[in-house]
């Protein structure tokens, strides 16, 4: 069988930790069960296995090529996976009934995604980003576009984009220079260039939604001005075919370190290399209103930053279990103290430091997990929440923890392949065996939807001030009921609670600190740091509940989660002290190093 | 130019702070001056910037392939490089004249090669190994081997190896299962599998040296009967050139994730390919005595692990460059609180998290390349130490420090590279810029020449405690007295000296308690983070030597020494503490841990 997450985990995970069941007697998901969640699973597994690994090695070997007619040369294993999945109907897990969606929880979804992006990070991405495209359209398309372009995509023939960065604006939007100009018609044509669109061409799918950021006339400056289009690699036709090529076209595939079987493009849109309609420029259909663009694109980026963790944590799970594999199996050297240089070499997995390495990765794999499928959850919690205070509340817990969600996995479970590599060792530097892979692939988190340095300042500078820190508050009464609820177990929850407590309790009352001059360049000087913190506390916290969900149960894998959550709480929480101490003592090393001193 | 290391750093280093041009009123180097030292480096920086720099992508495009009738593919670059390096006499660097060598204290020769490592780490490494092999025949071999062996590689015609690890034995040298037997006529005939051979076979040069790890009759079991013999692949003619082809043959290439462009291969000895005197066996040539061999090899491995540190810290120093050069140009997003979205935008340099990972970056190299140069020097006043006790000494500061010189680099300037990648952004993960291939390159480092783990081991399974920790005493003593010199300067220096000194106390004492009750099981049961922590003091140790050896100094360049000690102070040496703690607590989490519960 080949690897890709542990479904024993998810099981604790899901049913014994998070009680997903018990979302089954919600309105919303009434007609599921604890068995359509195992059958939505169980599907997954088996076409991640059939379809999805095979050739995860083979398409990183292999990258797609641009063809002198300006196609995309690629292995047919990715469209053939993707047939089998747009088959299985997976692509609507979350989707309404009322547009041929399942209705599942998205937490449910979220893992059954997960597991294909351990299967095939590269591949599974084709997924994701047509998920994320037909729920932006379905949250704020019209019912006219949500037929025309959300029913293609969920029946797995259209596939979706995002397409925000240019050449000149990666990370920056309020410089983006696409224009959107509305024509008599009501339809718009765009003319710009995109920067490092995934999925921005390919032959997988008869046809390609692009969701695009553009500048309409009339906006204020800077990011009031971006509306949101809708453009289609080819205009739909009446039949709910495609109709005409539309003008945007690919102008160069981006060779990339990992994630080579994910197209990654740039895109001229509007050059008039096509003349839909007899002229230059793509035709474009406006999402919602006009100058609205960004927001519409900030609530997907909320689901896709969330994605961005899922699939940081699924490339690190997948490493774990290989390397737990590869350590079990794989004998050298001797136990310490051995007196005899010929008895037999034992599996490394005997060696305490190898353990080391192995804990490691799981207690951040294991911990990425958790993060993300609690996100997940609260998501399902938030649309069947009883009033609208509960969602927004609910909401503002999301919006602080989604950077956490983002970056903590990025960075962690990216620093467990590293450690699957050293587990290998020099077999692990070889593409012989797939960790290297993993390491490469996972190395893009950091960067995409919004770099680690832009999530600090998301979560510092934004995040946890927002509304006098109403959100902030909501997580700390989160943490404080676990942690009350820990120090009534006792023993090493208890333990592990006033070290939890203690270092929360500090940064929660530095963030006051922070800010208390007003000054952004201040209190933001290390707002990577204070991120770090934040992530580590929070995963801490989330081991925490998993060590309370765990309880006094016995067998091998409850006393592995007891011994992840140990390692947590003794290698890892502690590293939390000098973070906080440096935000503390209002650091300003970088602040104040000049760019002529490098 | 291209970018490789600073030489305004390396001037400082070499001549400001370790006062390199004292070396030549000692009798080995009399010869020379600053002049002829400078000479060298200048000479170097021309043979990289032309030979070197310039294939370095190429070669990782276009890694070495072998041809059906076994020889080596490779793109010519290669060899026109080496040619070029073997002409300008650089090998010969601290060889005696007596064999032809420019007779220069290692720390001179060590500067050189690091900044070829920087220009091209891959072919720079059929430099190194030479160098390396060459060194150790000209302290243990014969007049005959030297004559035979050791002058065609320093005239850059004949290449050598290391052949220790096996496929059933990478770290655990007592496995190795490779045998020679003595013939009548004095030689052996050796046969057996060896494995990441590094330069093992090419077309680079005339013949290749391989100096082979076997087993011979009659010595203890384990690494006791290893004897060290000379295999090179064509026999050596009686007029100095090649003779007979010898058995020992490429049996394949190691595809690596990165450093492609050196050859790393899988050989067969004695298989009977080639069969030297009209049978099967290679022909090889004992060096010094039977089943001494590992002892031998020890004495380069100390070099070479010192040699992988400069190439760690290499790839870190030349990534750095390129990042900095990319953020003073790279214009994105405003400063904190611009009121104009439509203001230019500005160079990511002046955004403080960009240059807060510069800051962490320049630390971790100038402080790893401040590591490399301290340990050369090292080298040189052991080679000139007044007499055998001063000798024996230095000789133990040395073993004590390898360990750090090897993994502190190996693990922080890879850190660089990653930092390198995330300034670049999405650029950054493209095979357009460099960077990601120097983190590739890289993540080598930690795995070979003994893994992170096993340099833990090494350190404080052995190294601080030989000699009842006399040689830990050295070091501290050398600590010690920069910690008075940095009190007496005050100001910051005092600060940081404090700080180092209250941190590195508590890791002396602690090396006394964990080995109280002199079970290595708990001694060593987080001798990785043991060695993190020592290796984290001894760079905050050097920074506070750059730091006094900067003084009062006013310009640019020693703001920025300045700064990157402040940084090294406040943000790095602080994260010692909850290591130490973890040490101190004898915490047993990982060596607890059962295989069963992964």
């Amino acid at each position: 069988m080949s690897h890709a997450l542990s479904r024993r985990d998810l099981d604790f995970l899901l049913y014994e930790w998070l009680d997903v069941e018990a979302l089954t007697r919600r309105e919303r998901y009434a007609e599921h069960s604890r068995e359509t969640f195992d059958a939505v699973l169980d599907l997954t597994a088996d076409i991640g296995e059939k379809h999805f690994a095979p050739h995860n090695r083979v398409a990183d070997a292999n990258e797609p090529r641009m063809r002198p007619d300006g196609t995309v040369e690629m292995i047919p294993e990715v469209k053939a996976a993707m047939d089998a999945y747009g088959e299985s109907g997976l692509i609507t897990g979350t989707f309404d009934e009322s547009v041929g969606g399942m209705q599942l929880p998205t937490v449910v979804a979220r893992a059954s995604m997960a597991w294909l992006q351990a299967a095939n990070a590269s591949t599974a991405s084709y997924a994701l980003l047509t998920t994320a495209n037909a729920a932006l359209l379905a949250e704020y398309g019209t019912d006219d576009q949500i037929e025309t372009f959300v029913k293609p995509m969920l029946e797995g023939r259209w596939f979706g984009t995002m397409c925000l960065s240019e050449p000149q604006a990666g990370s920056s939007l309020a410089d983006i220079t696409t224009r959107a100009e509305k024509q008599d018609d009501g339809t718009y044509r765009v003319t710009g260039s995109k920067m490092w669109i995934s999925g921005g061409d390919h032959e997988l799918s008869e046809n390609i939604v692009h969701l695009v950021l553009a500048k309409t006339p009339g906006g204020r400056p800077g990011v009031h001005s971006i509306s949101l289009i809708i453009v289609p690699k080819y205009l739909p036709a009446a039949d709910g075919g495609r109709g005409e090529r539309n003008d945007i076209t690919l102008t160069g595939l981006n060779h990339k370190m990992g994630n080579r079987g994910t197209t990654n493009t740039a895109l001229a849109i509007g050059d008039g290399t096509h003349r839909p309609g007899g002229r230059a420029g793509a035709v474009g259909y406006l999402v919602g209103e006009e100058h609205r663009g960004l927001s519409y694109m900030f609530h997907m980026m909320n689901e896709a930053r969330i994605g961005v963790g899922f699939l940081a944590t699924a490339l690190g799970y997948v490493g774990y279990l290989k390397a737990v594999e590869y350590a079990a199996g794989r004998a050298q050297g001797r136990p310490l103290g051995a007196k005899d240089p010929e008895s037999p070499q034992v599996p490394i997995i005997e060696h305490t430091d190898v353990r080391r390495m192995l804990l490691a990765q799981k207690a951040y794999v294991e911990g990425g997990l958790a993060l993300g499928l609690y996100c997940s959850k609260l998501v399902d919690d938030q649309i069947t929440a009883a009033d609208a205070d509960e969602a927004a509340e609910i909401g503002l817990l999301l919006d602080v923890l989604t950077p956490i969600a983002k970056s903590w996995p990025s960075q962690w479970c990216l620093k467990a392949n590293d450690l699957a590599i050293q587990v290998h060792g020099g077999y692990g530097y070889t593409r012989d065996y797939d960790v290297e892979q993993h390491y490469r692939d996972n190395r893009l988190n950091p960067i995409h939807e919004g770099t680690h340095g832009i999530q600090g300042m998301d979560l510092l500078g934004r995040k946890v001030i927002m509304q006098g820190g109403k959100g902030l508050g909501l997580l700390t009464a989160r943490i404080a009921a676990t942690v009350a609820a820990a120090r009534a177990a006792g023993g090493a929850a208890a333990d592990y609670a006033d070290r939890l407590d203690v270092a929360w309790t500090r940064l929660v009352d530095l963030t006051g600190a922070l800010w208390a001059d007003r000054d952004p360049a201040v209190a933001l000087a290390n707002s990577s740091v204070y991120l770090e913190s934040f992530g580590h506390l929070v995963v801490a916290w989330l081991w925490l509940e998993q060590f309370l969900a765990v309880g006094d149960a016995q067998g091998d894998f409850y006393d592995g989660k007891r011994m992840a959550a140990r390692y947590f709480f003794r290698h890892e929480l502690p590293q939390v002290g000098p973070w906080i101490d440096l935000l503390a003592s209002m650091d300003s090393t970088s602040a104040e190093m000049n760019p002529a001193w490098f």
